[in-house]
């Protein structure tokens, strides 16, 4: 239940104040060429406290490789990689030992599990995204082998809109954003929020340039509904769509039909994606991140004993977790797509056969 | 490829012009009464002919039991269950042998298989769903007996929204509405665009009351992730909401929070699932549904030699595929909490000696 | 749970004094040929009721396609398979009713479920495996596409030995004897014990020719894991050995070893596969079968009043179940190895980019 | 490929000379002690280097708990758990990096993946099972709560047999013999084969004693079957036994059934399975080591390039595999006890009500 993916499937492990996260890939092909460097840029591109728009804990999230890697490459077998944690402060999080945080998982995995690891929330940390980053770093250099790309930046904070969707400009904004016209006044409501304690949602837009037709195992493997749950299953993640998504709902079909034409699909309402499998167009998606449950206003809560008690938190924490989100974003997408590439392969005989006839 | 579930898991079989369709539903704990009325009676919410508003295909949509029930009870082995085709109009598609449907998977189906079952889409076309309705009978009957109901209605047609969530007028309504108020001109959007050979969009709100705390299993098979890829699978959904879903994106984190109070929680933005997990609490989920692909209008398309044509499709088809559909949602949403109903099982050790040291 | 197989995955369903049993496989390449003479042939050749030497059970085991198949391939979609009941006579089974036989899954059943569909041993009766030996018949198309064959024979009843293993001959014997020297002592124990109110065990040996090297999904779905699996999953089946087995057991290293030259082995003792992937040579398996325990002398038991009875069952029953249990052997093997075929698609970036570089 | 299990499932990842071994084990319930002293004693059972039956290559075998433990006890989160390697000779290797040892997986994984890790076998070295029985000891915790013992012995070394299987004897021998008579005669053909540069075969016996009735999910998970899958695809291991297993074969079937009387059966040849679920009595596994494929004798084989060459190894190698994979037997069969309880848990209503009626 800590692993996800079908034919490459990542687990992972750890919790925001233990030792150390990690991963572990399976299923990745043999012979990949493994850059290092690439995936500590990714989780670089994820680590928190690069700005005052994000959690002020810092962490250097140094990713170590354990296994399945052998002269540079993938041997086919497992790889594990592993992150230490180095900037825990354990104690900031005995006064949660006994409460319940308003919007966080306390509640839900006391009561599950009997018991919870109460540091930073644990296992149900937004940190153990550090370890799907990783995943995905090895994911895209796979993709890249196959000349797919995944992108993504902020398309929304707190309701202001990108009026454009510049994926080139993602990587010279501070908070990811894709619209350089509007990143002022979304840096402005968050820090806005921030100066009252509080916190802000956001919008990460996904692209997917490159996937070759056919991907998504349907009926219930479909390459939307497995990305929807990637991307639900992203702290904080409260509404997934995919091309025009809810927007959709309100066309006619008349509207909404991408009509087609020898050289492809004249409009691309659909996101890329029809009857759950990839149509060789740009596949997109709009991933809904609420605002950060961590506020440092007062709130009603519960202790573990049931007792009602006004509560103000104190710690670290981002007060827009969709920027960093989106990092996650990607990550899972890459690994959604390199998982169905794999599974895609035994779609036909005739592909079967030219498998097996050559080698 | 073709199964949903962990621990109960369905498959099914059959396309839309084949001889049947199907389900086997495996892992149902034995000595569950089975009520084939009731299975009947979810399967005629759903099949297709009861009025205007849907297409004109009559199919009775009688569901026989082949295996796993004895003396009326569950045996704890696979329930097969068959649903025969009867009124098949398979020449109605022979004009679109060649052809691919704009907003339909013919295209994708082709290029992904290098051939298709082209008969009213084959396996793609939403008749595949009586057999989750079925499924998801009996997932409810299961569900009735720990006092877990699902629910749902149709909230939005065409932009036009319930003003509210009255799940008692939904079986009253021909178009499962939520809201007698705007109901009528709901219904007067989707004859409106039927007469134009057009077809809108709609949304479903699905309710699950009863669930106990704990459902969902992190990091990877969450109940909100698992409910978005249940609900996005369905044909013609294109996005999914948990709770204030989008709303939540453009929120404070201040007004986003469910305070917690000794009886429970004093609002629930959050759709009764906090970190992955349910919180006790109301789930609710909103399901958006583009319109129906199938239009009578000329549409610009392409032939499988990729020759262009302007196509006017014929045959029968429903103008708002939403109003069966939310048939649909509530089917996977009990589906889906059964399954995790019986993951949950194995959480603690308290609750392993307590199982064991009884039997 | 009633499930087998990864890629090509087959699931089951269906009771001894049912309606119908059936299978869906699902996962199968789309541009397959589906053979149905070749299908109902090979369900012919695991039928009961033939010859002295199996149950007077006569049953026709006629297989119907329901679904997956258009215009004589396979569309890549589930097929499903029914084969109705004819021949229940489950008056035969009132006097078991509230009867452990002994050897049988009655009781584990009873009490694993609370009840049990006691006629013929409901689910748990071999019968089931007519459905295996269809999906087996559809791998096997799948498999002589690649010119790989799944062979098994009978070597071994009661203790009385083949001493060659000539597959030519077994379709030419009624037991499926590999060797038509020991054929008839074989056959005369088999009906002296039939004589007796006794029954035989006895032994299959099956051999996969032309498989090629890389098959099987280290370290935990390895080929002799997985084929092991299957074969101890089929009813009355306790020991599995793949290549010299047990007798490997008892030798040096120096003699187990199978040297290499530059066209291939020097000898086959590891049976084909070499930590858990087929090495390209013969893939050789020994599976053993208890006798059957329905035997119809006066036995002691208990009821499921657990009060101790003298039993003596009564009803029709194959006194050597090896002999039709080899064609099951076949059908599970074929079904390893297409899955396996399938699954090892994707063990290097080389062959990933071949195959989405040509498509 | 490298996870084992179904609800509670454990991935292992590491290479023979890789930096670290390790696994991660996923689904065990929260509440459970984890006494890391036992997990190293485990541990230390099958480490290397602790006679002259072993290989001489020392390994410290310390584990180390990365997560999912939090004051002593599981939280049901992943327990992630690793292994240093501190005494890598790659270079004893390096005479290898071109040759394929016969009776290795040298050669398959190679063709398999087109590359491989030589340096002492990579990930198909034994050194990996250290993994499995640190995720073994955790079960075995798991199942002392419910009064569930595992316990394995040596009982055939090349041919000599245990009279008797006294498990009491097996921690105070250093082969784990489970018959003290014939221990120094398995000892001396051990040693002589070790001074002729050759190897021998052995046998391990297991036996479970305490399941409940009921544990196995028919058809296709069967406890049977899956114990079969865990043990064949331990290294070396080329065949395994249920019970009686391959006597049965030759067996009639009224001296092989086990007559049931009020307090149990009258014999156990069945090994405690039925229709592959637990009957209530002992589980008894019989597992059949090859010899080590690694001797010091001339052997035939082939380079990558293949060529043939006459090939000597070198190295530290021990001489009978089966001595230390007893330890992994014990861990496997655990692991799928412990899995089986699990997932047991949902069998029937009653079990459901009464568990969802008292939380």
């Amino acid at each position: 239940m800590n692993s996800f993916g079908m034919k490459l499937r990542f687990s992972t492990f750890g919790e925001s104040h233990g030792k150390a996260l990690g991963c572990v890939l399976d299923g990745l092909p043999a012979g990949l060429m493994i850059d290092e460097a690439f995936i500590q840029s990714e989780l670089d591109r994820r680590k928190p406290g690069k700005s005052e728009f994000e959690t002020a804990r810092k962490e250097a999230d140094k990713v170590e490789i354990l296994s399945g890697v052998f002269e540079g490459k993938s041997t086919g077998t497992p790889i594990a990689m592993i992150i230490y944690n180095t900037n825990q402060k354990s104690k900031d999080y005995s006064n949660i030992k006994d409460v319940f945080r308003p919007g966080h998982a306390d509640f839900t995995y006391f009561h599950k599990y009997g018991l919870r690891d109460y540091r930073g929330g644990g296992r149900s940390s937004a940190r153990e995204t550090a370890a799907r980053v990783a995943a995905g770093a090895i994911a895209k250099l796979m993709l890249r082998e196959l000349d797919i790309e995944v992108l993504s930046g902020i398309s929304e904070v707190h309701g202001i809109h990108a009026k454009k969707y510049d994926y080139a400009h993602v990587n010279k904004s501070i908070i990811y954003a894709l619209d350089a016209e509007v990143e002022e006044a979304q840096k402005a409501t968050i820090l806005e929020a921030k100066n009252r304690h509080d916190s802000v949602g956001g919008v990460s837009r996904v692209l997917i340039k490159g996937a070759p037709i056919g991907l998504g195992q349907p009926l219930y493997y479909k390459l939307d509904g497995v990305l929807a749950d990637a991307m639900m299953g992203i702290n904080a993640v409260k509404a997934v769509e995919i091309g025009d998504g809810v927007v959709s709902a309100r066309a006619l079909g008349s509207q909404n039909n991408d009509p087609l034409r020898a050289n492809g699909f004249e409009s691309n309402h659909a996101g890329g994606i029809l009857g759950g499998i990839s149509n060789g167009d740009d596949i997109v998606l709009n991933v809904y991140f609420k605002p950060t449950p961590s506020i440092f206003q007062e709130q009603h809560t519960i202790t573990t004993e049931n007792k009602e008690i006004d509560f103000s938190l104190k710690g670290r924490h981002d007060p827009c977790v969709a920027v960093r989100g989106t990092i996650v974003c990607e990550a899972m997408a890459a690994l959604v797509i390199a998982d169905m590439l794999l599974l895609n392969m035994g779609s036909s005989m005739s592909g079967l056969k030219r498998y097996y006839d050559f080698s």
